[in-house]
């Protein structure tokens, strides 16, 4: 053994069981930052222009805006230049999300190309979960957690992107997220996708093509929890898929696995003071649960990057994109409907699960104050029936997750209309169940209580964050579909 | 003037002031048989045999059953011989309906062919309407009402059946109700149909051939109500689409003028003493109301008398049936899906009404059980705040109007998904508020009511009508997409 590599064994050795301790360590003891750990500069993707100019002109593309007036609820980067947040559009979401970052700020996103910057620009609380909200939105991500271990996950962002190559530092996804060296698709997420494969019982070496259009979106375009330590600082990105199947990622699966695991509630929700955990838009999970189009057989590549003809070539578009900006050309593939019948059928379907999400949105918020009440009358002594007190623990939580996954899976309902139907109707039966419960407790406890609750959502809408965000009236989102009401009916008329 | 012409002069005046007296003494005497009015034999349809072979083939196919097992939820008049009660099918039906005929028994009926022999064999109750209930089952209705004129409707079944020629007493619908003499279509319920059309506005002389390929099915597939006179005596058939426009038969504005209308209060439903309406079989409304089909210009016949070629020869096929029987050959003609494919895409989407449907059902039963015990509790003494109560019977009504909308009519959802949601959703939010309105006017005046609400399903299911019938709990439907218990869920595993 040459004197060279006797010192390569000694380091390989001495980090790994540096590694070791820490690992050991790590609810014990702060992380410490692996300054050592060396980046490698990727390619600049300019270098495939020449290759695959319009691959990549398409890929430069997302950082244009789209045209204004084409989507009804998910409007994005419009040509418009305004900034949807969440908690104008449905303001009780708002009152069911103040505690976590989400509800200072939760703008649309814009195309890929912003990935980081948008990052930059939002509320810093969003980030405070550290390097692993990196995990998505840098190619560097697979390297800074190979070379940082499982640290990466906790340090603070700017550390961690401060990591990056300076050039690349505000880069969003690129080519090697999804291809290989001979452009072949590939996962570039093993830490986080290939083991969410490994719970589905899923091979990777025996993924299809078609499965890998769906699969390579589906590094991002899921949900996933930041489980913490006991110093709530971030130790891993999981997806919750144990105990489902390819195909059959639930919602109840998803909520349970949340619920069971005290490591993966994130966050103090304000109103009620419940730890809870968090859904982030569940893409894959949710169009893959036997939706119509996984049903035919559609990947995500299939809609969002439709075959387009360039210069007498077939390419999938780069920028990508909702079939609603981009004419419906991804579903004229196969429906021969013209494009605004196309639109149209794509907001019945929108319009419906809105309605329903809007039903229940409120009606969780109103639980969710009625446990505030019951809180502050408990400091003051009322004695709460405890069963009945857990049981609509049990319901609010169960309406609460459901909400939250339809809030924010992206598609408002289309990528499986029944789908949404079936998860918002339950939540609105659990959100009823838990709120008689409720009140049933507080009244055998001698407490009246109003029929109305006031939300005071103008608590939770303004003054939002180090930016004092206020309210947008002129954003929400209303109920599409309102219970029609007597005055609005046509049929004041005699009989016969 | 001849003396044969002074007689027939004398004859008509007496006859127009007899019935002029009539008809002004309405509701003050009961009406007198018009024994005179002589009712002319039509042609027999066997006579088409020879000139259609291949429709009346198809007519006469109606009589006999379908195949067992295509349909999941509207089993009809299968193979198997079993014919199915929507009280077995929907228990909580059996409560609401209670004090109707239709709780007594709801059979799926036949085909066409057994329109009369059902009526016939079904109990009695269900036809005390009268002669109002032949208005779709003969083709000698409109003769009989033409004759007998408004004492038609209210002069007993049997008394208007035996006024039709023996050899066609038990004949269905036949070639002249939909078609003329040059076997064009044609309107012939101008008194029922004719008059709705006039309400939405709609011009009888402009009606293009595929409208009528709908209309002729809508003269009877259609809600209608029979208003009553002060002795409850039958005077009318009427559609309640004042106030609606073609296109546009909301079940809102359905609802609407029942409620208004104390005139189309037809029975008493026994839980709640309340005087209600009726809704039945809204097939052409529910439809029209801006389905996907209505839209792509489909008409009933497109479907369920799909194009068939006989003898090189392309006809309507009169076998009128549902596509899930004909194996989805209605669908093919537009679907490319394959049958079976085809087929689970119907399912879906009734699946998700009959889930909506059920829970909606029994939780206005449960109310429909609290006003019960409301008005027991009020008889001895109670005194409950009449605001909350009325307003609490408002939503009640809503409810149960919405609830008996979807469970009457044929298509299980499918006609029109997304407004079957819509409705029922809306049906869940009444439900809910009447529930809590109840609850808390109960409470209020110091009633102590408990959180689940004894059905006494038994007591409406057992022992109904002169057959004494049984409920059959093998042919309850159950809610297709429960609440997937905690028990149920497969993610019982540890965290990372």
């Amino acid at each position: 053994m040459s004197r060279k590599s006797i010192i390569l064994v000694a380091i390989l050795l001495t980090t790994g069981a540096s590694l070791y301790l820490w690992q050991g360590n790590l609810s014990a003891a702060p992380p410490v930052p692996v300054k050592e750990a060396q980046i490698e500069p990727l390619d600049d993707p300019g270098a495939m222009e020449q290759k695959y100019p319009s691959q990549y002109a398409g890929w430069k593309a997302t950082a244009q805006p789209t045209e204004s007036g084409k989507s009804r609820y998910k409007r994005g980067y419009d040509s418009d230049g305004v900034v949807y947040d969440k908690m104008d559009q449905y303001p009780f979401l708002a009152l069911l999300l103040s505690g976590s970052g989400y509800a200072l700020e939760f703008n649309e996103p814009r195309g890929h190309a912003y990935m980081i910057e948008d990052q930059l620009e939002v509320e810093p609380a969003r980030l405070k979960a550290g390097g692993s909200c990196l995990t998505c939105k840098t190619p560097y991500a697979p390297q800074l957690q190979e070379k940082l271990g499982d640290n990466y996950f906790g340090l603070p962002y700017k550390d961690v992107l401060s990591r990056i190559p300076e050039e690349h530092r505000t880069l969003g996804v690129t080519c090697g997220d999804c291809h290989g060296t001979d452009m072949e698709l590939r996962i570039s997420r093993a830490f986080t996708l290939g083991k969410g494969l490994e719970a589905l019982g899923k091979k990777p070496d025996e993924l299809k093509t078609a499965e890998m259009r769906t699969l390579v979106c589906a590094q991002c375009h899921v949900t996933y929890n930041i489980p913490q330590n006991d110093k709530h600082k971030s130790e891993d990105v999981v997806f919750p898929w144990q105990g489902s199947e390819w195909g059959d990622i639930s919602a109840e699966n998803i909520i349970s696995r949340i619920r069971k695991n005290a490591h993966l509630n994130e966050w103090t929700q304000n109103v009620t003071g419940f730890r809870l955990g968090y859904i982030r838009h569940p893409e894959f999970e949710f169009f893959s649960n036997d939706s119509t189009h996984w049903q035919a057989g559609a990947a995500c590549a299939d809609c969002h990057m439709p075959a387009t003809e360039v210069d007498g070539k077939m390419i999938s578009d780069h920028r990508v994109m909702s079939p609603l900006k981009s004419d419906l050309r991804g579903c004229a593939q196969c429906h021969e409907d013209n494009a605004e019948t196309l639109r149209q059928k794509v907001f019945v379907i929108q319009d419906q699960t809105v309605s329903v999400l809007i039903r229940s949105g409120y009606a969780t918020a109103a639980v969710a104050k009625l446990f505030e009440k019951t809180h502050a009358e408990q400091k003051s002594g009322l004695k709460v029936n405890p069963d009945l007190y857990a049981q609509a623990r049990e319901h609010y939580e169960e309406a609460f997750y459901r909400v939250l996954f339809m809030a924010v899976e992206n598609s408002v309902g289309f990528h499986n209309p029944t789908e949404a139907s079936r998860i918002l109707k339950d939540a609105m039966g659990h959100a009823a169940t838990a709120d008689h419960l409720l009140r049933r407790a507080l009244e055998q406890a001698g407490l009246e209580v109003a029929t109305e609750i006031d939300l005071e959502l103008e608590k939770y809408l303004n003054n939002r964050g180090e930016k004092k965000r206020m309210f947008r009236p002129e954003h929400e989102i209303k109920d599409p579909l309102p219970v029609v009401q007597e005055s609005e009916r046509k049929s004041d008329f005699p009989v016969l």
